[in-house]
């Protein structure tokens, strides 16, 4: 019953979102990024008892960071809500117009998506983000945290609701599930009648029970399996710096790279300094067979190392015979999610870009940049590894779809 | 076992099929065409096969007439091919282009969607226009048809494949299914490993089910249950040409009128001769208690009218009070499908088209322009009724998703 209600009234809102000027969405934006600035005290004080209970529960000191708000987070929060505001406001932009022969005028314009539940683990800053999102783009939000942050994200959902209600964005609009019960998250995914679409952000085994259980359409947030495929006509000193740098520079996330690929032909010369590099930077080396005959000290990569994401200072490398091994390497074990070549050579990488099949394929640049404010898009909600609707970060744009307006006169089909 | 042999197989080629040029795709399609007229006489000897089981196991007459395949019809299909090649391809076409100041640069280009499941009921030419339009996108497509028309469905898929192979698509990008069994639908949509999205056409029940057992993404194909709302400041005339032509035309299909809204303060004028239009046409007549209060002869209209798809010759008939009761009946009944209103007045004809939540909003013109040739799209693959990824009518470039490309010189993240 709580949830039904929830989703009603979320429902409900919609409706009148889809109406607001983009001045009032703004005005509610920068209320609500002030008001988290303001009441800065009030949410540490919160998020001291989640910090609290996750110490005494024994949680990793992982996930004991990801859920801390310090002042500079908290700040950050509000800064993402300013920059949601001055993003240009995607609800009515006609993408398309045709003028037919029978004189019909058909425009296709951007409308919001409706009510999207977004379901996401221990960073109560996503919160923020997520709230700010969803509003931007005219629709209404159910929020489901992590029960570890429960007391973080009550706070700031009551006071982004008392600012953005207070602005005049309606009742309903942004919403926490305040019940850390799992079967509420069932509840809410098989409730196609008032959701839109359920946005998963976690592991793995997460979205994919998500998606078994769910009847409204779901759009994961999965796991990055990247890799870095060094070809053999490469300049040395960028592929190190590259590789490094989607290695080492943060290695907790989905776009860090997770294996290495090099080509037989460099191997001898690529990998000792490569490797070098990585150990003084307490990076663990997993390699095949073919990269340990290169530097016989490195652990041994076992088959499942393949498919890991290991999201931490561990790196499998194998060696490859050709372009086509890596790419079918990346096609069998990557996650659709970034994937990289460096290479001198134009027809490899033309290649390896055509038929890599992921979401951002990169020539001579990092994996790291896969990200909504990287590729220019402004704050993003996640980053989509499946193929439909939106594929890679999405955008304040991603959180709508379209409808077909269509100006007659009087005509009728013959 | 067979399910996902099928599925693996069509991984197989879709990998290969987004790889091919548009003049082998195209040279395919036209020989496609050609096989489907050369081979008539075999097509139309096994449809009469699945006739005569219909009628022998006394399927209705319009499920028999959609079953039929003549001359007309089969020559049809070979035209949808062709007209298919003369599309332009939509694979490879770059949507968005940016330079970042770091000197990335990012393309968003489209590509094929991988494997696409398409499951459909009676109607044999969905076979001939579901496998263009998949191979024309760069997809692998697994048809299911219905268990009735089993005979005609694995000629035409035989000679598709026949003409598709020998000019050069690779084994498995058209497969049918031929087991009739329904445990066989149920192994396809959680094949997620294998198949990208699954496309039903048919019941509401029908797509409601696999929905709620679907791990694969959906993409339903469901009801129209369209109104037209004729307002206050209307051209009569015009009024009664387009709400004749939204039921009259062609009743059994989802962008046919299957509800009537009439403004209270028209009401004694219009419906008179409107509903005496309707009833010449056969068309049976159910109104709420305002409409017999007009017309008294009419029948009622219970609470179930409001939420039935006819796809017949009745019509449900409600006067309404305002603007506002139209739009929030139709947001409430409708099957956010095709709705149209009829007025001269622009603000009350802006509302409506802003607020009512449909893939196609009208104004002055019939619901029955709601298809991907009259929005000049060529062919379609079916009219979509959710918001993600596609709404309304779904063509070619439909069947695609993206993908980023980056270039860049040695980019690293700081």
């Amino acid at each position: 019953m709580e949830m039904e209600n929830i989703a009603r009234s979320a429902k409900l809102a919609a409706r009148a979102m889809a109406n607001l000027s983009p001045s009032l969405k703004n005005k509610a934006l920068l209320a609500m990024a002030k008001v988290i600035e303001e009441r800065a005290e009030d949410i540490k004080s919160q998020n001291r008892i989640d910090l609290k209970e996750a110490k005494e529960a024994g949680l990793s000191p992982a996930l004991i960071d990801r859920l801390t708000l310090d002042d500079k987070r908290i700040k950050n929060m509000a800064k993402g809500l300013k920059e949601i505001a001055e993003l240009p406001d995607p609800v009515g932009e006609v993408i398309e117009q045709k003028l037919r022969p029978n004189g019909l005028r058909i425009e296709k314009v951007r409308v919001p998506l409706g009510v999207i539940a977004i379901i996401y683990e221990s960073r109560p800053n996503v919160t923020g983000d997520a709230a700010g999102l969803c509003l931007k783009a005219g629709n209404a939000v159910i929020l489901r945290g992590g029960s570890e942050a429960i007391n973080s994200n009550m706070i700031i959902a009551k006071v982004l609701q008392e600012a953005a209600y207070s602005s005049g964005i309606p009742q309903g609009a942004i919403q926490l599930v305040e019940t850390t019960e799992r079967e509420a998250v069932f509840q809410l995914i098989k409730m196609d009648e008032f959701i839109d679409v359920v946005i998963p952000r976690g592991s793995e085994e997460m979205i994919k029970n998500i998606k078994a259980n769910a009847t409204v359409p779901v759009i994961g947030h999965g796991k990055g399996l990247c890799h870095i495929y060094v070809d053999k006509d490469v300049d040395l000193g960028m592929a190190e710096r590259i590789c490094f740098n989607a290695k080492v520079q943060r290695p907790g996330v989905c776009n860090a790279m997770e294996t290495l690929l090099v080509h037989k032909d460099i191997a001898g010369e690529f990998l000792p300094g490569m490797i070098k590099k990585f150990e003084e930077a307490k990076v663990e080396i997993r390699g095949d067979e073919k990269s340990k005959n290169i530097l016989s000290h490195i652990n041994n990569a076992s088959e499942e190392d393949w498919s890991t994401e290991y999201l931490a200072l561990i790196l499998s490398v194998k060696v490859v015979d050709s372009l086509l091994e890596a790419i079918d390497h990346i096609n069998r074990y990557g996650s659709m999610h970034s994937e990289a070549i460096v290479t001198r050579d134009k027809d490899a990488a033309q290649r390896f870009l055509k038929e890599v099949d992921a979401s951002s394929v990169f020539w001579n640049a990092s994996t790291r940049f896969t990200d909504g404010g990287e590729f220019g898009m402004g704050a993003e909600i996640g980053i989509s590894n499946q193929k439909l609707h939106a594929r890679g970060p999405m955008g304040v744009r991603e959180l709508t779809s379209t409808k077909f307006i269509i100006f007659g006169d009087g005509q009728i089909r013959g």
